[in-house]
């Protein structure tokens, strides 16, 4: 077969480079964070940069077992004790556009935004209120708004757009997705940004593109899925995890496998 | 938390039972075919229906260890020995819109054009036509045609189509396939109707929606990845399998992960 | 790199073979259980052997959502809209030893248990007995015996010895499976077969290796794994499933990530 | 059902926690590798315990498309570009005993070789001489040794023993396991240390279970499966992964489904 092509990482029996960095000097130089940065870029972080995302990473990091991501990975490690892998990779397969991956849809509103602000000439209020106003018709949901535990205010979004302003990486990703709050309140209800809002908006400023936002929540959650699923093997018995269950379907009925017909299929259902 | 609501399984200490049947009596008189199309609808199928649905499962079961689903099991099952549940579960996650899960795409595609020969009069070769052409103009492939093994016919193309003939079954589904087909002969070059395509125009012409495209598929390739997965554990040594690599990125280059700054970015990118 | 060597399928451009056998002729006269067993096996089922496999099959498709399984599944769907095949591999991913891949380690038991009676000449009783009691002194749970909900009585077992017996397939496996239930309510308490012992029990008479008791769960879950995730996406919005958290770990403190020391650490743990 | 207790997270609307640490403090001040020490511990890491878990983390981030864990996450991404999540956790799956995650059978080695050391008041070139002895009669491999890219040495074992040599870290681990590569040197043959014999050292030394030495490898290398998975969706096309398989089963047959009895069994297998 032909061979991968790759432009990250070169390994030969006595060197392994990422990007052209010496690996084995990054290790005894750099943070986990840099190398974070430099593979899903093609350089390291800058001081600030560095901090940004070290703030994003510890941010998404986990929020506790009632979280999809660590609640699937606990019943992976209830069920089955042999492959921490299997736990973890359960616990990642429930981040999507709906949790936890709402920072890849919300950096494409962002980027569309802002883009038609400069194509149209228009200001981020009046391209965030066009937005609002086509989700309400639609029936959509805005991508970075709203969460279900801190649902006045995500106290993590204030904390990472002050690091970006303080350290002068502040931008129109963050000036926009404050636009789209405020329009949201305006024209709909208060639904205070979220923890993907924020990090979508800064992963815009440091010039990411989209899948990014998913992917640093992956890499993020993932060492809080991870601690979730130590607590798991460590303190639980296997198997203890009892969903409540209520079925509202057909009532018992005779088996009719064999002598079942398309006409009987109109009654039934 | 609030009850799971389901209308498919009814559980309780005595009683097992699936959208109101007996699994009891089903495990003495049924097929796993039948349990399948049951837990997928609403009734177990007629059996002309049966068939199709038999065909469709041993049809698409295994394409050998080089198709993308096949050799993710089975890299998962050289490296992780512990769980044959972590690389079936690799094998599964290959499944998308360009492998295996075509079948939905498709589906919806022969939907969403026989709806628009009701709506505006038209044939379904006017309709293929159009498809062919939009794909043409936005350079997308159809979903459905093409096979990059049984690239001049897939011959599980005819054998389907013939026994929803012969079963009474053959409906839009397939015309509208067939039809589409014979556009892209027409108006691009000829690209075979390939197994995800006969699967989708049956699975239509059966009632079902198109997010079963995708799940026949998986239910069936599952069987094929359990087997391929059982071989490798069997049959062959752990990290055997070693993909040829080339790197293509940027030369070996001086650590700049402290000294970084902005300005150097535009120089190196 | 080198081939990947296999014995299962065999494809080219115009045919495609499972075990020496056209897949075409298959997918005109076979049922799917008949693929499953070729594709495990070395040649399709016999009569006999078919209605077992679909007995096992059937009955171990689908238990509700609240079973680890279709809960994961539902979580991932709940979670990522965008890729069934997620959904469907964070099920699989939570079998293991401790739920629905017990049939796996319980032929694991009942093939030495056997071999142990070849060899010391001893009963189906004794060696049983001996199995109890190094469970109990070991304080391990013995596979294949026990079930959440089925806890007097799992009615699967009968109905899947009763068909093996009028099949004319019982073997020495069910044999010692019910011989391990009786040493068990002999001298511990009454916890019955289930599903997996049974499944093991007759997997084992059919000559099938100890690993196949787990696949075999897998193939038949991931049917009902399937259509949980239809059942999710079809009828529930996203993010609704929320498990309950109870949190008792350290109280808060005071941020020590700069001045933190390793004497500190042993007043707090 | 039930709360799940946990002892890591403590969220609420206005606060969030992870052992008994505001969140919102350490976005501010602290790095990634500080949270994933608080989260696997119960304190955030000294300075000198940080140095060597970021070497750790940047050490096992990426290896290339060849290693398993990215060849598999490159054919998920290949087939199924609908979830990021998926491609991801396809690769999360290949990381068992056999591939990064010796770290915790090495671990465990370590930690029972310096059990025996101390009970039976020998020394570790005799315990380790013991584990290389067993391992020969038992034709099982020691984890933590041989590299099969890195054949000779693996350059990033001695950077590690080095910074956990000049942080005042090192410890009886690291001294076990050059014991151990000392005795197979002389006993069998010179397979060097690789990356997880010496992260196991170093996080045994560091007090961890040793669960944690496969956790660490997948938090550091979800890091480098994601880099490769953005360069698989941003640089190829789907499907392009073809590897090559030799077929070496069963000739073609008749189709024997139908007629099929066991005593035809004997002459095929």
């Amino acid at each position: 077969m032909e061979p991968l092509q790759t432009a990250i990482v070169d390994a030969g029996p006595t060197y392994l480079r990422v990007r052209g960095y010496d690996v084995l000097e990054l290790m005894q130089q750099a943070t986990f964070t840099d190398m974070i940065f430099l593979l899903h870029h093609t350089r390291p972080p800058t001081p600030a940069e560095r901090r940004l995302v070290d703030a994003i990473l510890i941010g998404s990091a986990d929020h506790g077992p009632g979280a999809p991501s660590c609640a699937a990975a606990r019943l992976a490690a209830s069920g089955n004790r042999q492959s921490p892998s299997a736990a973890i990779a359960a616990g990642v397969l429930t981040i999507g556009d709906e949790h936890g991956g709402a920072g890849s849809t919300c950096m494409e509103l962002i980027a569309s935004g802002l883009e038609r602000c400069r194509t149209n000439g228009t200001t981020h209020a009046q391209e965030a209120a066009a937005l609002v106003d086509a989700a309400r018709s639609n029936k959509t949901r805005l991508p970075g708004l709203g969460h279900r535990v801190h649902s006045v205010v995500d106290p993590r979004v204030g904390v990472l757009f002050n690091l970006a302003r303080d350290n002068g990486l502040a931008g129109d990703g963050i000036a926009f997705a404050r636009a789209l709050e405020a329009a949201m309140a305006e024209r709909i209800k208060p639904i205070p940004l979220n923890i993907d809002g924020a990090l979508a908006a800064i992963l815009h400023d440091l010039g990411f593109p989209p899948m990014v936002g998913k992917l640093m929540f992956i890499v993020s959650r993932v060492a809080g899925i991870s601690a979730e699923v130590l607590e798991e093997y460590t303190r639980e018995k296997p198997m203890r995890i009892k969903l409540p269950v209520a079925y509202d379907g057909a009532p018992p009925r005779q088996n009719g496998t064999q002598q079942h017909d398309r006409r009987s299929e109109h009654g039934e259902q």
